[in-house]
């Protein structure tokens, strides 16, 4: 795909990933690194948790989201995001695949900087079930293509 | 630090974390698994970038913030987040040192589950010129002690 601009993007525009698959050894190799709590490193300790099982922590999925809308969301000049709101309604599980769909909720042409803009995207990672595991709504700076 | 339950945490308590120092290895190790821009991952392609320079994924700052977190805030059954806002004020460069500041902002024990409530934490992750590189206002849930 051709690097999208301000002007090649409209509010309900979607665009959907490809899939990326998550086993237990990733699950526990992200946690052990930067998120070490028994429910996202260990089995057993995992099903007496508040999790009942083995979960990939919540930033493994973030991580793994931005993975996927780096492919499919091809904005000019990257994804350079200044933040937003993120909730993970469900726990990501070994063995779930995981798909993000996004959708373009508001586009705001800079005033100050004639050359970009603001864009807010909500980013829902699914599960192979179509269950919402991240909900990401968070603003982007996209530059525009025309230049004075 | 022995475990903290809901009765244990007050509004306006805080917690700071220990220190972790971010090199540009690490910076493009992460990136290349989950963020793969150039502005991530490499320096020269960085130094034309909206960044100027090589800047860590903001979702790495997050990762990381989490780890200290996990050491910092010691809350019974794990730190268990359900979501928030995040933003980054400014990129986490190499070299950076990274220390969070969490401050517990609101307590809601649950009226359904008479076992666990609500907390609001702000981590405010801060680089060595005590410069604000990511704040992320996050619920978690907290188990009570006391239980019927």
């Amino acid at each position: 795909m051709s690097p999208l601009y301000l002007e090649d993007l409209r509010v309900g525009q979607r665009f959907t990933s490809r899939s990326v698959t998550l086993d237990a050894e990733m699950i526990k190799a992200f946690a052990r690194e930067y998120d070490p709590q028994p429910f996202h490193t260990d089995e057993e300790a995992a099903k007496k948790s508040i999790f009942g099982g083995l979960a990939a922590s919540g930033w493994h999925t973030a991580a793994l989201t931005m993975r996927l809308n780096v492919e499919a969301l091809p904005i000019a000049g990257g994804l350079v995001g200044g933040g937003g709101e993120i909730s993970w309604p469900r726990p990501t599980r070994p063995g779930d695949v995981l798909t993000v769909e996004a959708e373009i909720v508001e586009i705001v042409p800079s005033r100050s900087r004639p050359d970009r803009g603001r864009v807010t995207v909500r980013f829902e990672t699914r599960n192979q079930h179509g269950e919402a595991v991240q909900v990401a709504t968070m603003q982007l700076v996209v530059p525009r293509r025309s230049q004075a």
